[in-house]
């Protein structure tokens, strides 16, 4: 049984994704529960409430013992607006939870994760509940809250510790006080909608801070705008000629992104939770 | 009598961009000489030929003591790229240029700031010559060789040492070796076609990594594209916002961005060259 409160630290969803997504775990996942804070379903502006109110529904969900988890909504940005006081915020509560997100939720896990709080967690987000493809995406993350690892990312070794963002928010963490301490660890990164020379341009700028880690993957890079020109190299070769300038050994692919295919990826090592 | 070399260490102009510069400047500015190298006219994938070719053409015009500038003659992407490697290359002869550009090509300027390399300007681009309102903003600079100041932003007082960036280009610059130490400085920065959320979280960046300034000026904010959803705040509201909350002092709007309106903003603190 694992009990999850669901938030929207960023964009809001709609009731109709509660919805689906309550229906899917009720049929598929009877041992699991999910329970939507009313602020996923706030709009103010471009978010799912102004910052007071997505921070105080944050900090609500985690601090609750009543509560295993907390999953994140959905993604779509304003995370890194409220990651750093909410988890100033959080109790004893909370440091015994799993936190579940991607994308603009990477503000969320870096900060989590650099202080020490919970298990943050890669993984697809309750919004993605009302297609079948979503949904097998959100069965990987269900599995590995029943104990099951199958649905996590296959390189993932178990020992060598890891962290999966998205490729602009990873660069935006760069020097500020939310991004993690990533040496050693393999960094996997993803990205949608950004042009190739964007993508070229924030490797640039992760090439030029990263500290020395294990390794670097490169997951899906979709939704790649047309330019007025060909850019000349793929994401990979983009990605390898990166981590060759910087000496970071490029590890191949990563089976994350914003796609079906994405995979969970725990921060750092750790094993699914124990089944009842 | 100025004498300016032009190269393109981003993307690259055509022979009819020249062709209108040469034309403009003989007609106009007489007692000043521009040269094209052409490496400016060469095409390799996005770039104005690849990483050496560029390189090696920009460290051509800076070390050759029979010119006085460097103006570079088109942003676009891809100076980032060769940047370092060329102030490391660059000679005394360089050390007593003018370098000139802007957008793109803030990734040189910052690193020849820091290097303390000659006297880096952010200015309007000979690829704009072809236009009237293009010229307009070139006079701005073709002024400034001619020891009239009367094209610099009009804030810049001569004593606050000023700055002025592309604002993603600042943030891929966030704790690299090429950003200079902009402590106590004026910084400028200026967008173009990035969504609101997007330069929202541009100023989330900066407002956790710059250092202690003297203040921030919000340049033009142009060809924003239509998102899904209002964002709720202006660019200078955006601005203002993550100025009050990182304790920097919001001093206004700049005259600079892509547009007509662009004004010279020499870095530091810097007077016109001396008129002949």
């Amino acid at each position: 049984m694992t009990r999850i409160a669901i938030c929207a630290p960023a964009t809001a969803i709609t009731r109709d994704h509660a919805a689906a997504m309550e229906a899917f775990v009720a049929a598929e996942y009877p041992q699991h529960s999910v329970w939507f804070h009313d602020q996923c379903f706030e709009t103010f502006a471009h978010y799912a409430g102004d910052d007071l109110t997505r921070l105080n529904a944050l900090v609500e969900c985690a601090n609750n013992p009543e509560f295993d988890a907390v999953w994140f909504a959905k993604g779509g940005y304003g995370s890194n607006r409220i990651a750093q006081a909410a988890t100033a915020r959080m109790n004893d509560a909370a440091r015994e939870k799993t936190y579940v997100g991607f994308s603009d939720m990477g503000y969320m896990l870096a900060a989590l994760y650099r202080a020490g709080i919970g298990q943050p967690v890669h993984g697809s987000m309750p919004v993605s509940a009302r297609s079948e493809r979503g949904r097998g995406a959100l069965r990987r993350v269900l599995n590995w809250f029943s104990g099951d690892a199958s649905g996590v990312e296959p390189s993932v070794d178990g020992k060598t510790p890891t962290v999966a963002f998205n490729l602009i928010t990873l660069a935006m963490l760069v020097d500020t006080p939310l991004l993690p301490d990533l040496t050693g660890h393999v960094v996997m990164v993803e990205e949608v909608s950004e042009h190739l020379y964007a993508i070229d341009r924030l490797f640039f700028s992760l090439a030029n801070t990263l500290p020395r880690l294990a390794g670097l993957r490169l997951g899906a890079v979709t939704a790649v705008p047309e330019n007025d020109r060909d850019f000349g190299q793929t994401p990979e070769e983009i990605a390898k000629f990166w981590c060759d300038r910087a000496g970071i050994p490029f590890l191949g692919r990563a089976r994350i992104g914003h796609t079906a295919d994405n995979h969970v990826v725990p921060f750092g090592v750790a094993s699914p939770p124990q089944a009842p």
